[in-house]
């Protein structure tokens, strides 16, 4: 399979490139900066916003299918600077979508979307499916829908051949610690290091989520772009709370820490959100289940930060 | 009641500042251009790309309720440049919420989108009720569903009370000769003071949709402010094809025409749509009826151009 992927440098980006590489799938990523060179993937450098160059790298690779990551995902960026998320993360997709149904063997398209924009679903309305209506609560997810809303617009009135893939909480190896799990996991080994006081900045930690390797979400994606249509929510059905993956990370590092609040890192609208526990029947439909244990996850962030600290 | 406008200075909003004014209301316009200015109404120059500046003359106006009617509404521009229809309809959205979010007494927000957010809708779905899930079928009506999105965030998240107006088609004096009925006004009124020889140039006439005069749509807007919540459907039950309108637009004239198909007025997507049959039980719940006759709002279009060719 020809694969044409966005935001191939980002965490998600980088295991999926590696993923479909192991397939012995072709792979060109398309993206500005250098986190997107990877051995054995074709870049090409091109910034999302600018159409021309999009319509020509997509006429040009004639992928089977293109995955759809890039997006400014990081919540607070995304509220600071509305017009630019909907430039990258919207506009970013209509310009695909319309390169995508100028092609006369349409590929198929996997919008990765994500979990997020079922944040304000409400105990009434569960339980979680893919037909809950989303119900967003931030800038970022917001984007997210709007980025849905375009690719169903090109499905309906172009026939594009589309999934669109909402995962819940992702972790692994290489993700930013401006994300949650990552952050602990950064802070653990500069404790471990002597590089900082063993105390550690904490946010909500009775929030509960449901936590899947970032590697098995890959494998998630990949087989809906073989076999899947429409919508499908993506994670492991084990749910939870954020302290109990703080306290597996302190036990898998083997220092003792203190747990300190961070005002800064208790966000206003989830601390209140109900327990979504989504249904994951029809990802696993595909054929799919995760396959990682959260300690070996959580392991090997260690691991990786322990290699560059 | 002390009300803020966008758009003010459109087809709609010239409509809806005349009857704000009529009931009493002190009216405050946003944007910029000589067609804001109005007499009886205070236009405050603000682009609304501009969040500084959209959040000044928020809190300075302090209204009771926006009415948002600024946005690309010609679907070939939109579809032409997506980033700017973006930056305007849904970024300025996101601008006008966010500053009315800051205010202490949040004022109602008044959404104006369009019935065509549902013209992707099926047979299967109908009825059509405030309860459809949008189905756009182009950039136009793409950004007005994300910007409702937008809306719905902000009430989700801030309870930002508000109404979405999803009026269907709207017709009157005034109106943008881009338009079907008003372009077939104008050439008419043309083809009367022979500036143009008697062939009228239309596009499909068989496409069945119902018709509302203007001034009818926006006392709804008015009434829902008042008393409204959430969505509604916006029109007149009385469905008509285009060819009636347009014999009737000729009759009235008192010229005979030859009618021709211009291929460039046939839009794609909307040639094969279903007829809705929007149900508008919830505006008629607010004690709305549209009143005005269609065969008076296509004298008065009739009159307007003659005024002015």
């Amino acid at each position: 399979m020809r694969a044409l992927i966005t935001g191939g440098g980002g965490f998600v980006g980088q295991h999926l490139c590696d993923h479909l590489l192991r397939c012995g799938d072709e792979v060109v990523s398309l993206g500005l900066g250098s986190q997107n060179e990877r051995p054995g993937v074709t870049t090409v450098a091109v910034d999302i916003q600018d159409f021309d160059a999009v319509e020509r790298a997509v006429r040009e690779t004639e992928p089977h299918c293109i995955y759809h990551l890039a997006a400014i995902s990081f919540v607070p960026s995304c509220e600071k600077n509305f017009l630019q998320a909907l430039q990258v993360n919207v506009g970013g997709t209509f310009h695909l979508v319309k390169a995508a149904t100028s092609l006369t063997d349409m590929p198929k398209f996997v919008m990765i979307s994500s979990g997020e924009v079922h944040a304000g679903t409400t105990a009434a309305e569960l339980p979680l499916t893919e037909h809950t209506p989303p119900a967003p609560t931030n800038a970022y997810s917001t984007t997210k829908v709007m980025a849905e809303t375009v690719v169903l617009t090109a499905a309906r009135t172009a026939g594009l051949p589309y999934v669109i893939m909402r995962p819940f909480n992702h972790l692994g190896p290489g993700q930013d610690d401006r994300f949650m799990a990552s952050s602990f996991a950064a802070q653990l080994i500069q404790i471990k290091h002597h590089k900082k006081p063993p105390v550690l900045e904490v946010g909500d930690l009775t929030a509960e989520r449901n936590f899947t390797d970032v590697r098995d979400i890959v494998r998630a994606y990949r087989r809906a772009a073989e076999q899947g249509s429409g919508t499908y929510l993506v994670g492991s059905e084990t749910t939870k709370m954020v302290s109990e993956v703080l306290d597996e990370l302190i036990r898998l590092n083997g220092v003792l820490v203190e747990k300190k609040t961070d005002s800064a890192r208790l966000r206003g609208h989830e601390r209140s959100r109900v327990a979504l526990k989504p249904q994951f029947t029809r990802v696993k439909e595909l054929g799919w289940l995760p396959e990682i244990q959260l300690s070996t996850t959580l392991a090997d962030m260690l691991a990786w930060w322990d290699a560059r600290i």
